[in-house]
């Protein structure tokens, strides 16, 4: 795939000089019209081969357009980094840029998995893994909207090695060949190797790898600039977007109309007296749990979603009051911020993700996508629909990243909820736990029946399972959450 | 001022038993309405004698009230956690609540000071300046309408050495006590002595020191939460918080009505081709400088402000076509975003502080507060009053974490702005750059002079000087510019 980029491609002096100024004039219009309209992220990633001209393209793109609007990722190697805490993936979705900016990376998630490759840490199945986050990512970035631009700039062989001859020869640019440099031309074959099959894996339809021969610097600056120019003026001039077919598949609807919250035996309980005791016993293995050693190189994600009034809030009390307040942060899912709003939907998740040694309580979750949002159509069908395997994919990376990831939905019935709003609208100090809103969703109760139960089918998977809590009974309920979250957590440690 | 703490304070069970439950009540209640009204944040500081309580506090507190709306802040010591590279305050900053959230420090910015001093690893001149800057950031958070609570858990050398025989004592509680807590013990005396000396000087009228017996459980908790509640309590039924009398001195008027800026010679100029051999002169200095290993323990912050069409953004243009993209981010500075407006003014220049070997390029700055928001009346004059100081006192913090601050500000004739709007409104390719707020600003022209003049005054400060920049002619402004950064970076390394 790198036969077009040997061919010696070279623009001379005189045609650069009249179509870079044009080039820029129009880059710097749709540019500026980009952040007006304010209505697309575009990420831009430069590879390739070094000594093809990776920095000095980054340089080149930041002089040509307003760089106030562009922000610059040159990710350091990875375990050079401060991340390392987290799920590999995070220290991207953190610099994700919002609607309207331009994000450059230099260095992105393709490098570690290429110099893995190269360097045998990475066996080939391994490789195949990280191709598949890859392409589940980018699928991500492209389908929430993101302009996704990937660039790879190659030499032959012999290019580099010229390249780094002709740079080690003047005193003033000796310094930019290192001896890994030297190191990694003599490993060229082997580096092109993994290149060339991570290239052609990840060449989708919506964001292709554009290889670009980097010897000739007019040729190479010009071909990019306007594949830039002509990738977003494209899409300025078509806003709509050719919606993606939902991946939501026909779903199998219960001849039967069993289904299974129907199953749930709503009626368990547990009397007071053992509650307390054995609420006092599990909260006291909870928190021994959290003391041991092995704990610190674990996390915990536990996301808490149900019925209204099915007890949320208490259940997490109960786990909270187990825990030190050092180490837990409970996060309250309400309406986006701004910032939040102008990235893809699950980065305002990914901002809570806790480093080793803590415990992350979300109150209300990343499941609003395929439950409010989907009844309520804040979102159409193909953004909920695949949402189920957005979700399967972020839970997956952070339970590869030791995090421990336990998921609740409280069930209650349809009678206790009527008898616990008209509860709450009695009693002066719950009245703020009761609005309007609660009785408009309880009528809606089918809906999210259907929409819960296609959630667990799709998205209970072994790594992160969905536990059902019968939650009628709030003792019971709490020990049952409480009891989860332990032994989930002393399986893994 | 721990006498009255030392008084073997008590509260029996009964009378536990009878106001805990009403106490827990009237601090949801609070909360709640805190949470709702969203008007102003809360800080409590839990500090004191290890022993006394502060974890078991902290873990209360969290369970008295909602933790979804409770943030919890355990510092790590300084030196141990990711952000040595940035400023020690950057750390706090960094975690300031929003509006209607509470956040709870168990270790905050007092622990280092103390440490350290007890320690004798700081003098008592560095403990003085390190109170002060505690004082000024304090006001900042108050004067911002913070409510901030600091308690302060006191327990006589007895009762320490008594609390740590009786947790050693039990298997179960033993590894509780470790041996740095012994030696503290031993150093019982020292770490007395210099927490009453900086309790004293930093319990203010807005923000004093609550010093709590920590001895019995009942007693602490019962006295904390009550301080709370009362605290919240009073501020949510008083909530037009007495405003604080501006800091503005009364600013000298000059009798013959001649101003730093009239004094500029906005005649000088550079032709063409002498321009464009020492811009890249000037470039490939400030270039090389950025290369240099001493500058990988450096940052730099510039901050550009000027008139409107002064030509800010080429003179940045220039600057960054120097540098390695990878370097440095221009952080344009626009509306604030709504989780910017819920927290302290300075918090949205906070975030973008650069770590070191980075440059961070602010299009428009801190100085907002000083120019726009002053001459239209954004804030009032008690807020532009005190963001000289505030102002200070943040890059005094930059340039002691080895940070090279510049300022400019570009300067135009009336004349030379009228004739470069019309420019703008002729040439298509500008017409993006003019709009009807510029025209309007022009008639604020003698408004913005006077505050231009004061802020000039006032925050040209010796580590952190203004540079004036006459930009009449576009290509003396940008060399001259290019020229300060490249000279203050050179002076620093």
């Amino acid at each position: 795939m790198f036969e077009s980029a040997e061919l010696g491609h070279t623009i001379d002096k005189e045609r650069y000089a009249q179509d870079e100024p044009e080039l820029r004039h129009a880059l710097l219009t749709a540019q500026y019209e980009l952040v007006k309209r304010g209505e697309f992220p575009v990420v831009i990633l430069i590879g390739g081969v070094d000594g093809a001209g990776k920095g000095e393209t980054l340089n080149l793109l930041n002089e040509w357009m307003d760089p106030r609007h562009i922000q610059t990722n040159a990710m350091r190697p990875m375990g050079e980094d401060k991340f390392q805490d987290r799920p590999p993936m995070w220290r991207f979705w953190r610099v994700l840029p919002p609607k309207g900016r331009i994000a450059i990376f230099v260095g992105s998630w393709y490098s570690q998995p290429l110099i893995k490759r190269v360097y045998g840490e990475l066996k080939t199945a391994k490789l195949g893994q990280s191709i598949d986050e890859i392409l589940r990512f980018e699928r991500m970035l492209t389908d929430e909207g993101t302009l996704l631009l990937k660039f790879w700039l190659h030499l032959s062989r012999k290019g580099q090695a010229k390249r780094f001859k002709s740079l080690a020869k003047k005193k003033k640019t000796a310094w930019r060949v290192s001896d890994t440099d030297w190191k990694h031309l003599e490993m060229y074959d082997k580096f092109q190797s993994v290149a060339e099959h991570l290239l052609r894996e990840t060449s989708t339809a919506e964001a292709p790898w554009l290889v670009v021969e980097g010897a000739d610097e007019r040729y190479r600056s010009l071909t990019i600039g306007k594949s830039i120019l002509e990738a977003i003026r494209k899409r300025l001039d078509n806003p709509t977007r050719p919606t993606r077919i939902a991946r939501t598949p026909p779903r199998i609807q219960p001849l039967d109309g069993l289904s299974i919250l129907d199953r749930l035996d709503l009626t368990q309980s547990v009397g007071k007296a053992d509650y307390e005791d054995q609420l006092a016993l599990e909260q006291g293995r909870l928190n021994m749990i959290t003391r041991q050693k092995g704990f610190e190189k674990r996390s915990v994600v536990a996301a808490f979603e149900g019925c209204d009034a099915a007890g949320k809030g208490g259940a997490i009390r109960r786990v909270t009051q187990a825990l030190d307040a050092r180490k837990y942060d409970v996060i309250p899912i309400a309406a986006p911020t701004d910032e939040e709003k102008a990235r893809p939907y699950l980065w305002r998740f990914w901002r809570h993700i806790p480093e080793k040694g803590r415990i992350a309580i979300f109150d209300r979750s990343w499941y609003g996508r395929v439950l409010v949002e989907r009844i309520e159509k804040y979102c159409g069908e193909p953004d909920w629909g695949r949402a189920y395997g957005e979700i399967n994919d972020f839970e997956a990376q952070l339970v590869k990243n030791d995090t421990v990831v336990v998921k609740f939905w409280l069930q209650i019935s349809k009678e206790e909820q009527l008898r616990r709003f008209k509860e709450r609208e009695e009693i002066a100090f719950k009245q703020h736990k009761i609005t309007s809103e609660d009785w408009r969703n309880r009528e809606k109760w089918d809906d999210y029946n259907v929409a819960v139960c296609e959630m667990i089918d799709r998205c209970s998977t072994q790594v992160a399972p969905w536990t059902l809590v019968e939650a009628n009974d709030k003792y019971f309920a709490r020990l049952k959450v409480i009891r989860t979250i332990a032994d989930a957590l002393e399986a893994a440690i």
